[in-house]
């Protein structure tokens, strides 16, 4: 686990450390190296120290990582443990997008050329390719939750908003203004209106579908819901929404249909995605509601997921 | 005051005992009757003992009243004050709505000869109605919020989408396993999500638009978020957004206009409702997000409002 | 698990329904009866319909049994079920204490014969006898955390005062005013400062200690702090203080002592007490902060750590 | 208001902003000097621009200035405003204290030849020597609970324990790993265990008497409560407890007393403490507790109710 010290490297290293078939060799952190996980996160009772990154050090350890550095960090670690013949699962923005899409949206690519090879990691979207893959981007938390919530409305929807609510540990550990507790407690607020970066992700998955996407930030720790709200293009009942969901879903471990709208607190550390999906009788559009804990489905879990799948392992495996 | 107990009616009596020209004469209250309102709400401080209803009694001891009653337990009390010729502010939805909207989405009206002289009591729309009012029905707390929002995009909104999101404080006072502290603490839902009866206040004031709304539930204790996505019937400029709003509200003594999007703590205990507008370059579509205190602008401070219209007093007594 | 419905019956069925060595076969509930616990609890995932209780079937489908009713309702179930041979672990306050304290601050005990075979199922101070029983009362919440917290010193202690605090599920699933999320939120107070129950069990367990108990609401959902402050019989030094916490839990697989006072983050939904002791330097008073999650060891994961012990079973089986 | 941008400057500011007798004519800062005090806290709507701190301008300014720098900072403004002539009520540590309890606590003092014309400001112990100060060192937060719980028991008290409780707006506005939403949401745990400075406050005040004085960080905004364990010199019954604190605080304008344990909630946004006290059945030790706003009689409402008996106003005017 490399970067292991931000919330969600720190619940991937917790969750791989408790992994039956993979073991949790190697930590690593920036500002915190030296420091043992556990004293760091008592909760995640990860007894490993936290070591400089080396990529040789880390490919003597380990033959599959997770990096949890932030997008721009991250793409020269992830390129040395390539080189080294490490498979890897990036949970920054920077192995998600087209080239093209990451540089409108964040800045030059720092490694370009594994561009190519990277797989979006969202399973339930792209389960056979992230078996077959050495790299997969782990989707952001918000798209993650939108694209469940959106993905089976694909062939019917005109166009569609996503008003998406998230706990603070989405906007990180780094201390601010904004994640003082101050700031956020009896609070609630839109951000990122003018244009919010996660939204690429949809763009480059929802193609030909125009999505107005805001994200708020919630009074609360851990988790997220995508409230969407999609326009049919044709007139469509509540039944044949839950019929679309449920053949999208029916064979997913994660993903749970609820019969009425879900909290998040219902997959609160859990690596489930729970959706309930309607049609407002008054106006004939169509409702889709999906919560994540922003830290599990939302990053670490999802890239356990696609771990597992990489590694042949069953998907579910350390993850229930 | 008629109905102190309930969070609404107990802030309402806050506001009136601090009113520099209105003096707060009597409580009443159904369950918490013999009590100091000042004992069930300590923070409240308002000194004075809660009665039964007697509407001789309230006859003889004020001029004008705001009735605090959950629907339909307001309007008989509403009547028998009118019959006694008190001037009447209702919190209920038992005078907001046209008979048919509310027998629509309440039940068989208690009073329908009242509704020909009842006011909706949203100052920003209907202050001249209001100020020459014998009796105002005062707006609920998501109409209050969303039409604000809305308001000014009346002539270039082709269709609308409310999604709403409130503190518990708006659910009531009753205890139930919506309302309990584990049930809210770190959650988020949609709810009403096959029509809130809200809605029906949106339909009356503002026919021809077709408003997609849905409250969610947050884990915060006053405050109310509604974010508006108005798709324009024509393409417009943030500029021109902003225009409209400042053509609607640059008088407005309760309307702030921010530059960002607000938060419901920048409104916390205020009567103020402020507001954020733009277009999301992505996609053209129009965003308004307006905040309110939902005890305030949208119960309680509002029904001041409109009590001083109503008395030829200055609007903003007693709320600044 | 009989009364399975409850926050701490429910907890105490997913663990069960986790546990390598123990089959979960039967829920019962008392007000919903006949619903999936994963309908109630979504985030629980426990697929398993519970029935109204009936001793006999409930003898059929198992061996032992957690029960999970409220005081005064567990005896008659408890002794239904021991006449039947289960053994069981007993979530209430109806076989912790003897019949005199029992009935000194609850009321006539309504079995008391089985009294002279129940344990009190603090596993750290009566390890062997709850191996060798077959009726354990596991300890109230309260006591759990400041027990853990007073034992060590019991030798150097004059007087003790335990300042507890706790999260709102300790107070039960009733919703009422107490738990309405409006009176919580944002608030602390002290309540039962007349005398609360739980004080028995200190009165049981450390007899000729004086000790002053006072808990407090917390506007937290889960989680209990135990602050200790000792008035030493003679001068310890911290380090001293240290040696006695370290010779008491060293070996114990679910107490941590640490070096600083812990957080209930730190233990949130984990088995274990985390304790921090010292002496204050000012005033050579002993200081001990000992940290629960209430539902946790402080109700369900301490009783299934007493079963594992009834089971012969390892005492950390399904709760590591 | 010299230092307006922390917490209780911004308090102090918009209390004095709305005071009937009291012109709020200047604002200073250091960070944010040049941005209007509305825009960094739109909730306190006081459209003053925030300047440089030059002790000329202010004096020019104002007769009188509450100075709300950190301490260590603040005697260096302090000095040069009382140069000027100017009256001062300093919200910092550094005129509360003798020199020697400040040096011993904190660090060698900036303006030691002040600490003769330094009044502490705690009214309800201090009135007439404030009524006629130029200098007023206003209390701590922890101190302000503490003391007035502690104070109507000094005659009868062997020693003392307060456990207080304070919100995370106590702990100011600096973005930490302390402060971060995350650590502080669903936890709760003791700090500065092995000394808080605050306690020098508690030594020089209520000299001879030994309290023990542990600080808890809550997941509250504001609010503040000292739970205060007195252990009597003789036998007191809970009605001689009462009469002590009913001798103490009858005429006082702001200290309420409750029949019941006050919640942090009843004295929001006030400028009250609420005390309830009593004797504890079981042990006859004398419980006191005292609730605050840390923010206002804990600050910034207190700093104004001492500048209103340095002036000669009524002591409440501008905080009711």
């Amino acid at each position: 686990m490399v970067g292991a010290a931000g919330f969600g490297g720190a619940v991937a290293a917790s969750i791989l450390d408790a992994h039956p078939s993979i073991e949790l060799t190697a930590l690593t952190a920036r500002t915190d190296a030296g420091r043992r996980l556990c004293d760091v996160y008592p909760r995640h009772r990860v007894d490993l120290t936290m070591d400089e990154f080396d990529a040789d050090r880390v490919a003597e350890q380990a033959d599959v990582a997770i990096v949890g550095y932030p997008h721009k960090a991250a793409a020269p670690a992830v390129k040395a443990l390539r080189e080294r013949g490490l498979k890897v699962v990036d949970l920054s923005a920077d192995f998600r997008l087209s080239r093209e899409l990451y540089e409108r949206e964040y800045q030059p690519h720092e490694a370009p050329e594994l561009l190519g090879e990277a797989v979006y990691g969202l399973t339930e979207l792209h389960r056979d390719e992230i078996a077959g893959a050495d790299l997969v981007g782990a989707p952001g938390c918000y798209p993650t939750a939108a694209l469940l919530g959106l993905w089976p409305l694909r062939e019917i929807a005109a166009d569609a908003i996503v008003d998406a609510k998230s706990g603070v540990s989405g906007a990180g550990r780094d201390a601010n203004a904004t994640t003082h507790f101050v700031s956020v407690a009896e609070n609630v607020n839109a951000y990122g209106v003018e244009g919010h970066r996660h939204r690429a992700e949809l763009d480059q998955e929802l193609p030909g579908l125009t999505v107005t996407f805001t994200p708020h930030l919630l009074p609360i720790d851990q988790g997220l819901l995508a409230s969407c709200y999609v326009t049919p293009s044709r007139e469509v009942t509540a039944d044949e929404v839950r019929d679309l969901f449920r053949a999208a879903y029916e064979d997913e471990p994660f993903v749970e249909l609820a019969d009425a709208p879900p909290g998040v607190r219902d997959v609160r550390e859990t690596n489930l995605c729970r959706i309930h999906a309607t049609v407002e009788p008054a106006t004939g559009r169509v409702l889709a509601f999906a919560a994540i804990d922003n830290l599990w489905k939302g990053a670490a879990g999802q890239a356990v997921q696609d771990l597992n799948l990489m590694l042949g392992l069953s998907e579910t495996e350390g993850l229930t």
